[in-house]
């Protein structure tokens, strides 16, 4: 296949990311490349080998993935135009015959440790842990027969010729990830009424109150805002920059002029796009910032420029 | 001469306001008119009889003139493209050949007597005060011999064939006030660097942080409030508007966009003008408040959204 | 009687301020004595002449009463202990015999003109009205035969011997007036659960965002404003102070802390005393803004402190 | 030793984290005892087996160091009561007799791949990288042949045996590491008048203002923030708490009822501790901030409570 149908994604084969992947109506038409690391699925994009790349930005266990977050801020211009929400539970993969009392040594990614600690303490307290580079990764060294059992998804069993011990495994009965599809820079997809911006920005002299102003930019336009993640900029302890998620599209008038608003104040700002929301939860708004609001505020100014008042 | 050359102002003759009104180049070749109050100036120009009116707005000892303000507020709109400072000193006007020995009674407008109750109990402790419906009224009523003396400026004098007995009367050194020439609504005077632009805007559900959010949509656009003014609605104990005179020129971006944003969030927004300061105090412009830095981020957000980031 | 047992009001005797001050129960055992002006009252009691002065605050057709405002920021402190809400309704009071006919002249203050000109231009066309010093001195001039009719309060009437031609005259059918009790300062009456704490700030080097810091002072601390109203310090054009209102009693921790936070960042600041609503509205008091939670949270600064956290 | 004079730090020997240690005067008297993870070192604090615990808990390449952040927000509560600052410069360590073309495989953690990245594209661009468990680990496991260099600190070196090819290695000329010296709860020391406050705070109801409501608690005291970090809470995507260090001392007023803002509007506050700052920067302080004007802000108040204005 072509670059243009080509969709890279971090791999290997058997990640939760893959599962997001395949979660795409679209996905049954590309070819998916599975990379080592979120930059190498960048990568691909930014020179062109991929139309595009789907890789985690935020865990509800660890929080924001940083090495997506400063790929995106840093670098040639990417933007994303998907998001995929996944609910995330682990199965115990063994090879075939293995049982409860069989396993001696498990493995996983430490993120995956992270989130199975309980579990492993109430079934498996003798086991000792060795973390592996992915959890697909980590079936593939049971299926070596390098350690007894992994814990990775459940869809990843049959890539590794294993089985499922035990499923359903997490410790927070909510957990999910959120991924993104990121390509190069284009025109934003259509606004669907439950959209999501997302944008980096550098403050400036780091004055005390500058990141309340940023925040006002948007307070003061009555866009709300999802998340904010502050990320070091590599300048020394103490400088950093925001990575933030604002509902509502670049296209509606009042997400428009707090970017503006944010351009204007900040040395450095980088637009990442504006997507549907996975949620689909509509923005609350608050009176006076309607896309209608705004042209009726717009039309009694170019009234009163002309003293028909 | 015709109503398009005619200026009506708070009379009568030898007011202060007249003086105001005499500073202004254009008032050698226009007809002045005085009226009785600042509303039959003021009607006078909304029916068409007359091209503007002066009216004083605000003094630094009284504060702002209420019926200005409420009737800039109230009826068929108006404009104002000048304003005029005026610092006020009085004279004490006799009859020609009173001495100080012969004053027994003393008048002026009851304002007046508020800024010479220092001077008069300095110089004349047992003169008795009676209230005037204007200086030059006190002025005309001296004239007629029904007082013995009268607070006025010293440019009454020759109107009302008196003398001053005293001159550069004023408790608070420092005392002027400020006029306004308002007329029919129409496109207002070019910017010239040092603008100020008034408006009154209402509240709406009256919520306690109305006021907070009215300042901020200013604020987060840098632009600085010259003065701010509650004035009753008439609508019972507790409900407001408020007359506000910001720095900057309604054909600025950051005072422009203020004002949209005001217009969205305010029930009622009326828009007074824009015109020179008649101090000439250039605006303190914030970092990312310029016309210029306006422009680069609206380019900078007409390509974000054809993804030309 | 002794000054401890005198009250002084805004007279004559027939204004609406000693309707007022009538509505209080303790009027009955108090010597109530009419002063000519705002002021009289004030210095009666600062002098130790009277107990306590009624005097006029606010209305709601002209705003605040700019004398009483400037009285209670100037000269030595006052502080208010209550407060009074009157509705206004005035009455055409005629010598006996007068009917509609005979009405050539009308008079009364100033302040009434503005709250009858709808009526007076409906049933007295072409009547010519004449101001008077006050409503009540209209009265006495009608009396003596001077004007044919006076606006003033029905209850005037039999003081100078008047009858009433119409009743329950105003423009605006919910006019009223609030009046407030000052005395010298002590300790604050106790607090009622609707109280109101009235305070003047003087703002420093006048920098743009210095009447938002002040506003953000109360905010931040959940403590809702009633009413702010900008004054001029008499130095000059652009040079205010600001009396404010605010929900809730001295006592009350986040009261208290708002108006510590004002202290410093004021360069001057005087209380006018915490006293019981009249309209007896409870505040609305925003999570985290009790009295009890303040507590909790001194509380929790205390351990902190000591390490038990 | 007893436990009273032991510190854990992350391990293992041969760490930045040691010889971030080792620059306090103490660590000359204490015994140091490496561990395998930023939790175990924290659980020998919590469980009294030591008296602190050295763990990095920011670096200017990477941000936040998210295990010891998360590790001080939940469990039982500890406190920081030192920051040690350490430059970052890599070495890399060899078995005696390796020269550069000897080098096909280098090792290290993952964190310094990152940091040493354009370093080895020009100088070794053909070696493959593989992750250790640690810097320290990596040296290690170059000890034993596994590998033929490792990048870790130039300190590390006599500890395994090894000899610094390179030293002073590192992309970014200014990085740094930020250490926290963290011990069970008890009173902070005393104050420098350059110090650091640290708590974490979770936000309630999740409305769209709560960050900003969180940030003016400090602003409106002029409290400056230095760092400020969200963490999910791992109550799903989208629910975070925030990580701030802010400028001055519990003890300084200022600071304590900013705290004491939160507590009251936040659901849960977790005060980490005051220290002085690793880089002895005073606090830039607003007017009205100081504790001199806290205390007259107070005996003001105290003044109006008693009706002495």
């Amino acid at each position: 296949m072509s670059p243009a149908s080509r969709y890279t994604y971090l791999g290997p084969e058997g990640t939760f990311t893959e599962a997001a992947l395949r979660t795409l109506p679209e996905a049954a038409t590309r070819e998916l490349v599975p990379m080592v690391s979120v930059q190498a699925a960048l990568d691909a994009v930014r020179c062109g080998e991929a139309a595009a790349a789907l890789v985690p930005i935020e865990n509800s266990m660890e929080g924001g993935i940083t090495a997506t977050l400063d790929e995106l801020a840093a670098g040639s211009p990417l933007m994303i135009y998907r998001e995929v929400l996944l609910r995330i539970a682990f199965a115990l993969l063994v090879r075939p015959g293995t049982g409860f009392g069989d396993v001696k040594t498990v493995t996983g990614h430490p993120a995956a440790q992270v989130q199975v600690r309980r579990w492993l303490s109430a079934h498996l307290p003798e086991a000792a842990w060795e973390s592996a580079a992915s959890n697909a990764d980590g079936a593939r060294l049971v299926a070596e027969g390098r350690y007894d059992a992994a814990f990775a998804g459940e869809f990843a069993a049959p890539t590794y010729g294993l089985e499922p011990l035990a499923t359903e495994i997490h410790d927070a009965a909510n957990a999910e990830t959120r991924f993104v599809l990121v390509g190069r820079p284009a025109r934003p997809v259509a606004p669907t009424g439950a959209d999501k911006t997302s944008a980096v920005f550098w403050l400036g002299d780091d004055h005390p109150g500058a990141l309340l102003e940023l925040l006002q930019e948007y307070a003061v336009r009555g866009v709300n805002l999802i998340r904010i993640e502050s990320r070091p900029t590599g300048e020394g302890i103490g400088r950093y920059c925001f990575s933030v998620d604002c509902e509502g599209h670049i296209t509606e008038r009042r997400v428009g002029e707090a970017l503006m608003g944010l351009k204007r104040i900040c040395p450095q700002v980088r637009f990442l796009g504006s997507y549907p929301r996975a949620d689909e939860v509509p923005p609350q708004q608050r009176k006076g910032t309607t896309d209608k609001e705004f042209t009726a505020a717009a039309d009694w100014l170019g009234r009163a420029l002309d003293g028909r008042v």
